[in-house]
C-alpha cells in the first residue's frame, strides 16, 4: 500500500470514470440539477493550468435561440467536413455527431483573452493554455460520470464565427462546445467504433523506449 | 440518485482525486511499480480522443544518460524563460520547476505523426489532437493521484531540440515531460500559491451567460 494512496473504492472510482466516461452525443431531455452543474465547474477550476495561468472560460448558453445558432453553425461545418472527408463523406453523414438540442445543458468553453502576457511554461509551448482547458474539461467528463451524466465534446464549428456569435474577443478562442445531460444509457464503447467508423489501436504500439520507435 | 451513478466512495473518489491532484516538483527516488505504471498507461489510453484518432505517445525514460540530457534541455528553457519574465526573473529562479533527476519514472508524451489524415473534429480545429492527449495525461495525473504518486508537467522544453534528442519525426511533436513518482507530501495547495507566485482567481469570474462578459 503506497502512502497517500485512496481507499480501495476510491481508486474504483477513479479508474471506473476513466473506463466508462464516454463521448456522448444521445441525451433525455431532462434538466441537470444546478448543484450538481456548479460541483462539475468546481472540478473544472481544481485542473492543472501552466504557470498557474487558468485560461478556462465557461459560457453557460440558457437561452434557446442561442442554442438554436450554434446548432446551425455545427450542422454547417458537419456539412463541410462530410465533404472533406471524400469517400467516406455517406458514412460520416449517418452518424450523430452532436446532441445540442437535446441535451439538458449546454457550455461554451474557451481559451481566455490577454494570454500573452503569460509565459511561465509557454515561451516555446504556448498551446500549453488549450492543454489546461483540456485538463479542466476532462475533469468534467470524469466527474459527470460519476455523478450518472453523459457529455459530448463537439469541435465542428468555425471558431471564428462561434466567436461573433458569443461576442467573444478576438484573443480569446472557443474550443469546445459542451453538451451536458441525462442519459438513456451510457454507450459500452466508444461511439465511432460502435458504429464501425474506426477501430482501436492498442496501447502497445504506443509505447516506446529511450526514442521513438517506427512501429 | 441519478440513475447510472456511481456509489458514494467512488464519486468520492473521483472528486478527491480532481482536488488533491498537484503538479509536482518534489519526488522521492523509489521506484514505480511496473503494474501501476501499466495501469495508468492503459487509463491514458481510455482518454477521449477526437474522431478515434488517439494522438498520444509516450516515451518512456530508461536511460540515465537521457534523462541527464533532457534535464539539461529543461534546465536552458528554464535560464531563457526567465531572462524573458524580466523583474520576476530572479523570483522564478527560485522556483523548482521540475523533479526530472529525482522522479522514479519519466515519460515523454507526443503527439503523433502524420495527423494531416484526421479530419473529422479538426478540420476547422486541428488543435484537437493535443486537447485529446491533454485529456490522455489528465486521466494518468488523476489514477496516479488515486493511487498515492505524484506527477509533474513539464513544458520548459525547445520543443525542436527535444525532437532531435529522441528521434521522434518532423510531424510529431512532444508536448509534456511527466516527471512520476513517490512523493513525501502533496502540496495542500498548487505549489505556485504556497510559493507566493500567483493567486487563485475565483471560479465566479471564469462562468458567463450566452455571451462573453468583461469582468
Amino acid at each position: 500500500m503506497i502512502k497517500h494512496a485512496f481507499s480501495d473504492n476510491e481508486i474504483q472510482g477513479v479508474y471506473r470514470a476513466i473506463a466508462e466516461r464516454r463521448d456522448m452525443r444521445h441525451f433525455t431531455p431532462d434538466p441537470v440539477d444546478q448543484a450538481i452543474l456548479s460541483k462539475l465547474l468546481s472540478a473544472a477550476h481544481q485542473a492543472p493550468s501552466v504557470g498557474l495561468m487558468q485560461p478556462w472560460r465557461f459560457i453557460r448558453i440558457t437561452q434557446s435561440d442561442i442554442r438554436k445558432a450554434i446548432h446551425d453553425l455545427v450542422n454547417e461545418e458537419r456539412l463541410m467536413t462530410a465533404k472533406a472527408l471524400g469517400e467516406r463523406e455517406d458514412e460520416f453523414m449517418r452518424l450523430k455527431v452532436e446532441g445540442i438540442m437535446q441535451c439538458g445543458e449546454l457550455l461554451v468553453a474557451t481559451l481566455c483573452d490577454q494570454r500573452e502576457q503569460y509565459i511561465f511554461g509557454r515561451r516555446t509551448m504556448p498551446e500549453m493554455d488549450l492543454a489546461s482547458v483540456s485538463c479542466a474539461i476532462q475533469n468534467i467528463w470524469l466527474a459527470a460520470r460519476a455523478e450518472g451524466l453523459g457529455m459530448g465534446w463537439v469541435s465542428l464549428f468555425d471558431p471564428d464565427r462561434l466567436k461573433k456569435l458569443l461576442s467573444i474577443p478576438q484573443d480569446a478562442k472557443p474550443i469546445a462546445i459542451l453538451c451536458l445531460g441525462h442519459v438513456e444509457k451510457f454507450y459500452s464503447q466508444p461511439m465511432l467504433i460502435e458504429q464501425g467508423w474506426g477501430e482501436e489501436k492498442p496501447l502497445s504500439s504506443m509505447i516506446m523506449e529511450n526514442a521513438w520507435q517506427t512501429s
